[in-house]
């Protein structure tokens, strides 16, 4: 092979690396709508949200002032152990798909928690830990966040407590197990130790429970334990804050190279993954010192930016926590039993969905199989195994280098590839074995849910 | 934290990378004793090998002469794909253990495969291609190597077909999910299509497979499919060869920074990691300009060094391969049933044992509750899931930190981190649920296999 200018993976130097988190907010002419108190309909202060979250995250969340949030010493330490992630040039994909494109993808698998989840579960774990807490409690479905954050936990010696979703517990008892050896305690959820658990339960006793159901389990496991507070690995402004870092160092690792995206492609579930990765770019975008075409890919099955409404709902089942305003399929939205992998949660990170609103980015969506070709085809030509989250955004950025092999142009595509798929071969053997299905849900199955959102509030 | 002059990684630019491997027989003075035919009791030719291997790996494995290899170009662009591999500082760990030692870790699982199999596996999957063969064969026990194999073959487009232990491909079936992934096929042995396979399922119907038994079904079919060869990972002088950029990368590293190891560690199965990491310090030990500790460390319940006898075995079951003179517990040797993890062979690389012999390194066991408790505190501690395997290497450079703690010495620890234990989750939850057992099979146990060792060459 040639010798290349590019090499094959951008790894930043330790003194490159970012030292401050970037906050999308400030740059944004219309800010993303603020929680809501479901019974008074009015904005949720920060005494309102203490109770749930720790305070300084609370600050964060509610700051959408501040553009440079300092990371703290001990997180950046903490960095050092698994980042900067690298940015790797997909030489060989190109090649085999003889495009004159040239496609970067940003690897957040190279940690043991195996996604980009980490960086904001140990800043989550850290300002608890600061704050004198006990423990923290969460939700897990696919489980790469109950993963992360059993890591940061155990790495700063705070208790953990995960729900997981109950049929992800038991059809993946390895994620279990990695949880567990990082010392974290894991229920299935529905679970008989919560109010809202024993409601569900008593509903509907043979549910294998969801997202929004894991997360009300948890929000009250936190609110009724002294020295307890809920995290979460999602949809917050806070974790979109965090994540950036994925963003700023793609930036500073292409800047490095005078290298400019065209395109830049994340999978979108929450919003965390993608909210980070093209912060600081969508901040030069808001700014207008530079245009990007930016793209979330979400899954056909669980369309909340391609098929839902923008509007306040809950971001859980069992109805206790705030309303935000995002695109959303409806509480009660549960993706089709054929769904594989991540990208279930009903709704979308608000900040994300105002900039989706205000035609900042794109959103498509995409089938299973036609993602697992995708991956099959990433895996053998790229050599990392991908998550089926991370294999949405692999899908689009071929599709756009095929288009550039059709017209010539050199365009510059990246994309983030959050994790990898070591948790996911159920999925993958049902597609090596070809039993995989699809399913669309018909306009008539998402009424469903789009018909039963809550009062909106009119402030 | 302080700022630190070593990074916590330590990663090599592009141009730093070796573009030789290194062979250590150049500088043995005692070379290792040839593979012999087990029929004639005479060493092996390049021709009586040439039906079973690959034509340049039969001279890589018979060249004991040359010091340093060129890696082919293709091989260096593919070790780009994942390499270099970081060195990494422990500094959480040594803060854990409150000691005066620098421990370094060279950590080999940054790639799908999981492991440093895929630096040989490259090689030999290119080779094959160079030759003009249609596809390769091998076996699997844990399933490292197989997975290797699989993306090295995917790569070059090789076809790619693996004799996995059926105990493995029963109790692992992600392992084998992600070999399908990459195109491989995968067949449980000892399975009915090889004479090997249903003379062994003939004489012992309920048989769960052992490596060497995979490895004569996997022989017998690439000598009797033209276009096919067998290839290895582990044990043969050649994948030592391929193995030495592990080596060679961390004391490029190393020296960077001026560091001198008093002590290098690595786990021992057959000796492709630790015959790879060692290499380069091995080599200035041999040239009398440097002196290094060297140990490996192997499972107390499959102690080829500690307790096997230095002789002419075979290296499968079948005993239809050629014999090797090395550390060994004899080719009818299985590991106790409770054993989890790798490290499974009989015998170990004659390299090695020549080296063992010669009293140029140390050799330990480890019983495997003791190397689970060092996963699990190296887990909690680093971040990283390991192998069980890689596990043996941490629990004895935790013992020798610890000694450090003791003495107030300020030593060089470095050790080899060669993949991580995603695949090995049944063996954790067995060891979180307290039901992991050990197994130091006893002076008759071992006597049945020392006791059936083929007659011994008189050259």
């Amino acid at each position: 092979m040639e010798n290349r200018k590019i090499p094959y993976k951008i790894y930043l130097n330790e003194d490159e690396m970012p030292k401050n988190w970037y906050n999308v907010r400030a740059d944004m002419k219309v800010k993303p709508a603020p929680l809501v108190n479901p019974g008074t309909l009015q904005p949720m202060t920060a005494a309102d949200l203490s109770p749930v979250f720790c305070d300084e995250l609370i600050a964060q969340e509610l700051d959408n002032d501040t553009r440079e949030v300092p990371i703290p010493e001990e997180i950046l330490g903490f960095y050092k152990m698994y980042r900067p992630s690298p940015l790797v040039r997909a030489y060989c994909l190109e090649e085999k798909l003889q495009t004159p494109a040239h496609i970067y993808y940003k690897f957040e698998g190279n940690n043991t928690s195996g996604s980009h989840k980490l960086n904001s579960a140990i800043a989550q774990a850290y300002y608890a830990k600061k704050q004198g807490l006990r423990g923290v409690t969460t939700e897990t479905g696919a489980g790469q966040w109950g993963t992360a954050l059993s890591m940061a936990c155990a790495y700063l010696g705070l208790d953990c407590k995960v729900y997981m979703v109950k049929v992800s517990y038991e059809q993946k008892p390895f994620r279990r197990e990695v949880m567990r050896t990082y010392g974290a305690s894991v229920t299935p959820s529905p679970s008989m130790e919560t109010n809202v658990g024993r409601k569900i339960l008593a509903e509907h006793p043979g549910t294998t429970g969801s997202l929004g159901c894991a997360i009300s389990e948890a929000v009250e496991v936190a609110t009724s334990n002294p020295g307890y507070r809920y995290v979460l690995g999602s949809v917050l402004n806070q974790v979109l804050l965090h994540q950036s870092v994925i963003g700023l160092e793609t930036k500073i690792a292409l800047d490095k190279y005078g290298i400019v995206p065209d395109i830049i492609i994340g999978c979108a579930g929450g919003g965390s993954n993608l909210g980070g990765l093209i912060s600081p770019f969508m901040g030069e975008k808001l700014r207008g010192e530079r245009d990007y075409r930016i793209i979330a890919v979400e899954p056909a099955s669980c369309p909340s930016f391609t098929r839902g409404k923008f509007a306040y709902d809950f971001c859980d089942t069992g109805m206790i926590c705030p309303l935000a305003k995002m695109y959303t399929l409806g509480a009660g939205f549960i993706p089709s039993p054929n769904h594989a992998g991540g990208l279930r949660f009903h709704g979308m990170s608000p900040v994300l969905s105002q900039l989706y609103h205000d035609g900042l980015m794109e959103a498509v969506s995409a089938e299973q199989t036609a993602v697992f070709e995708a991956a099959e085809f990433f895996a053998r030509t790229e050599g990392i195994l991908p998550a089926p989250e991370s294999s949405h955004a692999i899908k689009v950025a071929i599709d756009e280098a095929k288009k550039c092999a059709e017209t010539g142009e050199a365009k510059n595509i990246v994309f983030g590839l959050t994790g990898t798929g070591y948790f996911d071969l159920v999925a993958y053997e049902q597609f090596n074995n070809g039993t995989m299905t699809d399913h669309i849900p018909t306009d008539e199955e998402l009424a469903v849910g789009l018909n039963a959102l809550p009062p909106q509030p009119t402030f």
